[in-house]
């Protein structure tokens, strides 16, 4: 049984994310930075683990898998953990770089704003995910690490900080909490936004490529 | 009848472009960040739409390939109404984050350089798009995507908000005068120098491809 | 005869090149943004002439394919005439948008500076070049125009504007001088600097790539 | 006996590595600018040279191929070797440029920060090169230099010159301390850092793929 080498890829890959999230955000973070370290870091890990585990590191990413039929059933509760519990070992890693220093202020977003944003880059995301890396008409590109990184940097650039947080990742958010970057409270409304964008985008994705594509 | 799917994809790509352009233009929009955002949402959206619909999402790159006979004819209109029509909904969307926020001045130029400006950058992404899109000869490249992304991000940095807007794209012109970020006066000039610059491009690619190597 | 068509993808690229150069340099010009829209202009066009002309848009780069066997003889000449050409109209048409500026004041460096980066990093970009876009056994790769967009970029953020004005490309300098950006009383020992870095490229890839690899 | 050829590659590209962190490091450096810049001249380095000698420039990349079986033995010291020379032989280029400079303070950072980063970005920095360069099933891709350059651009964003200078490389952090941007008395314990996070990456990468998929 060779699963778990694919749990450990989702794992290393949503660590280093949420590591670059933490310490972009809070050690070099303005601007254009956080961004740019985001979309490359996510870019490099799908590239280095997409072909073992589908590189995902993104719960919200593996549903709209598992809705378009693109990965075992039996993986999908598997993969979620490994990349929360990266998210979570990440978060921590952050904290050993910066908790010397003042408490960062949360984000505080309007609910409105928040999960509208949250919910449509998460489709963007998800709907680029399954297009780039789920068809067998394009299997074997090589840009699909550049276009999974530049989805979440251009949603990063366009909304983040500003109308919401811009993880556009389950696993994000609950590393960004344990770094008390996020508020807790509203941390489970961002994640079904996510969940959201997730599912529609695989159904969006279901309607425009017909059932023998997908196959 | 599967041409449905093929409008869809057009419509996405341009809600997810004017979206970018508009929240970057408004919220978090200076200097470096939004021509990076704007080239990343162009490019990832090639990159998913691409193999469905050709990835336009501009009537003046629907133009330059349909001069050039890279599509069907019927499908120009129905492409150009879904491009116009995500554009709308994407200005909406837009509105729906930042109608709090007090108005954007929009943008003035002078007509001389607005349409020097547009001219040239539009032929230069229709010129890029028939020359890396629709040659059988390089077909199943892995750049395409990057390569039309990168050029309207290299004249968004060249021209963009200061001699012109850096729509390049009448879709985006539409979109943006929704927003009221560039006045309804002088759209219809710029469309029509992003008109002429895409038929220029498909009259030069023509002359560089020798009719075998278009077929 | 249809050399004509490779000419004319030289002097589009060469204008594109310079015009980017020539905006961002004195309309959008600071920092970080020069760099990036140079290697992205590069990298768009070195995608679409590419597989025409070889997508040089630089006398220096002619010069190393030119030493390297990897171009016909008789195409040396006319290559650097489109070149200079699209140079000079590129930063004529840079002065349409920008002749109502106050003047900026030309580069002023010192000569051993300028020379050796000069030297340098058209070695790297020849280098580059070379590597990438002339090897059977790398051939119908993906990245050519990224590698070479991307050195451009590198250089000009390691030296440009601050040791030299970071064209690594005659043609570029030529027009520089048209626009006022450069004086005219040193660019000729720019070009040979830039001219001496093609050369030794040149002979550098030789020594690496035995003969059979490069025929 | 052309081994020769593999070691010059080498030795250039540390050279232009070190030439591209030391100028931006103290003639364009701040913010944004020195992680663009080291991440495109890694990458266009690793596309130029790769096919050659595998485009390490880096001891402790050589060092996690070397333990993952990638390279012959006999490889190992000289690659090091033209490594550090490069690495020298480039800060003594950008010394040319700056010495007339004020002298630039050097980091001074936490030893327990300085450690932890340098271990964990080198070790992710190693885990993508093994896996998107080293791997049959992923041969002959196209995005092996963006994937290698981007870690050390997300790195050197996440880290670089607030935890640690962010070299990730026993060869970069010889010429800044040639170039006096770095204090001798700690790199030794940074080189081991490096070293030790090339070597759990190769551990955890044979973890990933089983030897079948190695050979």
């Amino acid at each position: 049984m060779n699963a778990y080498r694919k749990y450990l890829v989702e794992f290393i890959g949503a660590f280093f994310l949420i590591l670059t999230i933490g310490a972009t955000g809070t050690l070099n973070g303005s601007g254009v930075i956080p961004p740019l370290a985001i979309g490359a870091i996510l870019m490099v890990m799908v590239y280095a683990g997409g072909p073992v585990s589908g590189g995902h590191y993104n719960p919200a990413v593996t549903l709209a898998v598992l809705l378009r039929g693109g990965m075992p059933k039996r993986d999908a509760i598997p993969y979620i953990l490994a990349q929360v519990l990266g998210g979570i070992v990440g978060a921590l890693a952050v904290l050993e770089f910066t908790h010397r220093l003042n408490p960062v202020l949360p984000f505080n977003f309007r609910i409105h704003d928040l999960l509208l944003s949250e919910f449509l880059f998460t489709f963007a995301l998800a709907y680029v995910v399954l297009s780039v890396a789920t068809l067998k008409k394009t299997a074997n590109n090589s840009y699909f690490g550049l276009a999974i990184g530049g989805t979440v940097m251009a949603g990063a650039f366009a909304v983040g900080g500003t109308v919401c947080a811009g993880a556009f990742n389950p696993a994000v958010e609950i590393g960004l909490a344990c770094m008390k970057l996020t508020p807790w409270n509203n941390i489970w409304l961002t994640i079904l936004a996510n969940l959201a964008g997730g599912a529609v985008a695989a159904g969006c994705f279901c309607l425009i490529h017909p059932k023998a594509d997908r196959d």
